[in-house]
């Protein structure tokens, strides 16, 4: 089908999804839940295609990984599923509603956004996570997975889409693009005329595209170069251990840290200490003169270069800086970071509240590790990705992220 | 100077700017308003270069009218800062703050959006008001006005830095792009390392350019083909006195009525009514075949094409069609609307209810007229635009629409 004709059918499907029921969404929900069990061998055998391809093409283990479906990962989609039909439906709730000295009475109400474009690489669990997410606030979904991943793609649709229809929802509530061309990427990013939003998952390369040649609204979901400042007052063992787990917990993800500065009056005893700990996973440090001095023999300590203020490493590295003050730190990491999560570690009032003011990102903490900053943690429940930009949604992005709203006006004849 | 370096010194400010107190943004506001009046001699003149050089290159008389300031505009402009002085900040407020299960405490804390871009045509008084609203909401703003005004522009800017600096904040606070061409526009669109948003602010031509070359997130501030479907149940003198001022009370603006819907069980004793009514101020009604039947002789009433459905004339025109059913006018005004503001005239309870809920428009109205679609009606008290998209800010954006969120975190050691 021609691309345009398929996001004119989402579009005309968006009314009949916006207004269903709870109920009747939940009832959905737990239909796919049970399907992609139910069907899960043909769905397997669709991924064996895809992970053939795939080594055919020389992928990377990790990326094969990240492919592979397999029992206990469909699994894990349905529950997915059935965890989302569980949360509050967050549609149609009236936010506030005010009488006007002229008498209107004017509410704000929550309603879908419309119709979503997901565009993401080749995990093909996001297919049934972003359907379940937007469909549970009635929205509708067209989703641009990768070409890695596409017999998997269009296995679980189909699935989903059979649910759909047995539930007498209309299929056309969630489509796939399955041709996953360059260009028809392009074209989809500007279908402005049936497309409300685009979420873009998925690694800098394809994040950078789609903000780039989309003329449809964007959710940045971002990278992360998080920092954690040790403060002249802080608690060694605490920053220790947050400064380990904040780096070394999971290294691929966007909320581990990357970059660490230390106020120059502890250099000499903090240094050696959180050099030891972080030696325990053979963590590189590529450090600034100041701290090459303090370190101790034999730390895996290097020198860093201005690039490496700026970098995500996402491996078993941190760069490191002394600062002279909390007025540095603040200056060095409102230039040099992505606007994800930035955290000091500190026993001093004042710092702690000018750090948590004047930090700009989408998370800042005072003494706890960055890895917080989560849909599931931060208690929504279940999370579409982490926005690092400042429009419509900051950090995790949960239900209420996929949401708009509109102004409904009570009048009884009221004129301008 | 150049365009990167100006906006790099903007997003050098927004640190300073965006922890001001309310008092002393209050002051540089009020400053302003004083100097405005103070120096009007001078912005009159500069006004005048750009009245003569508008008049030497044949400007139409409507866009001269835009284009004029006088003492009285001069002191208007003043009276807007004196208002958004006085609005409740929104800054700094938490909005919610809960404790996780591991003692975490996560708020969300509203902040400014940072640095704002605005983009806009030939009206100086864009250039207070805009920064009114920005600095209020803790944010620095650059300015990128329409060639036609930039004499006016760069002296009221003037004026503003100079209070600025009186005040002991930054004069960056502000900034006018004073290189007009269309490649630095481009160019500007494309500065995510400094802008965080860009609003763009005029027709349907600069809004279109904005969104289609930006790469910076857009608020869309759009254009209005504004429906009144008037049901079977309607009260005709309310449908004809709501109809009137919609279409009439101010035929230039997004929120005028430009299409007419009309339940075609009423056709016959409505219409002449409304054309009678209509024709006090000489409005060409483009009909349907079903509605040219009915009109009386002598009525101001053509036939239409599918063309006007989609129009927004912004004149003394409105196009009329029949519709079978509330349904039928549903699925009309969702096909052709621009997101805008729509109106249902109705007795019928569940009629009215289905078109609040079902009609996908920024604000959908009931016995009322859709000119009320505006910040200072729906007592937001200012307004930098009306946003007909929907991520962010939907529907008439007060100071709020200026403000981001972020979260802060309130920990005693915790790790994942």
């Amino acid at each position: 089908m021609e691309l345009a004709e398929l996001c004119k059918r989402a579009k005309d499907t968006k009314q009949q999804v916006g207004i269903l029921s709870t109920n009747r969404k939940n009832q959905v929900l737990l239909a796919v839940a049970d399907k992609l069990w139910e069907k899960r061998q043909r769905i397997i055998e669709a991924n064996h295609t895809d992970m053939e391809n795939g080594r055919k093409s020389n992928m990377p283990e990790g990326l094969l990984d990240r492919l592979l479906l397999t029992e206990e990962r469909i699994k894990d989609m349905g529950e997915g599923l059935r965890q989302v039909a569980a949360l509050e439906d967050p549609i149609g709730e009236v936010l506030s509603m005010k009488r006007r000295p002229n008498g209107l009475m004017i509410g704000r109400k929550r309603v879908p956004l419309g119709v979503i474009g997901i565009i993401y690489e080749s995990r093909p669990n996001v297919t049934s996570d972003a359907f379940g997410l937007c469909f549970k606030t009635g929205n509708v979904v067209i989703l641009r997975g990768g070409k890695d991943a596409i017999h998997s793609n269009r296995a679980v649709v189909e699935v989903i889409r059979g649910a759909l229809e047995e539930c007498g929802v209309a299929k056309t509530a969630v489509s796939l693009i399955e041709d996953t061309s360059h260009e028809t990427a392009a074209e989809f990013m500007k279908m402005n005329a049936y497309v409300d939003v685009l979420i873009p998952r998925g690694g800098a390369g394809l994040i950078r595209t789609v903000v780039e040649n989309a003329t449809i609204p964007v959710i940045e979901t971002g990278t992360g170069n998080c920092h954690i400042f040790v403060d002249e007052s802080a608690d060694f063992d605490m920053a220790c251990d947050i400064i380990f787990n904040a780096k070394t917990q999971r290294i691929g993800v966007c909320n581990a840290c990357e970059s660490l500065l230390v106020h120059k009056n502890i250099l000499d005893a903090f240094m050696p200490v959180i050099e030891k700990r972080l030696a325990e996973k053979q963590v590189e440090i590529r450090a600034d003169k100041e701290i090459l001095q303090v370190s101790v023999e034999g730390a895996n300590v290097v020198p860093a270069t201005e690039e490496d203020w700026g970098k995500e490493y996402l491996d078993y590295k941190i760069s490191a800086k002394s600062v002279e003050s909390l007025d540095e730190a603040i200056a060095h990491i409102n230039r040099y970071n992505t606007g994800h999560s930035e955290a000091i570690i500190t026993n001093n009032y004042v710092n702690a509240e000018r750090f948590l003011n004047e930090v700009d990102a989408a998370a800042v903490y005072v003494n706890a590790s960055t890895r917080f900053t989560d849909g599931f943690e931060f208690g929504f429940g279940a999370e579409i990705g982490i926005s690092t930009q400042k429009l419509h949604a900051r950090g995790p992005m949960g239900l209420l992220a996929l949401t708009s709203s509109k102004y409904i006006i009570y009048g009884n004849g009221q004129i301008r």
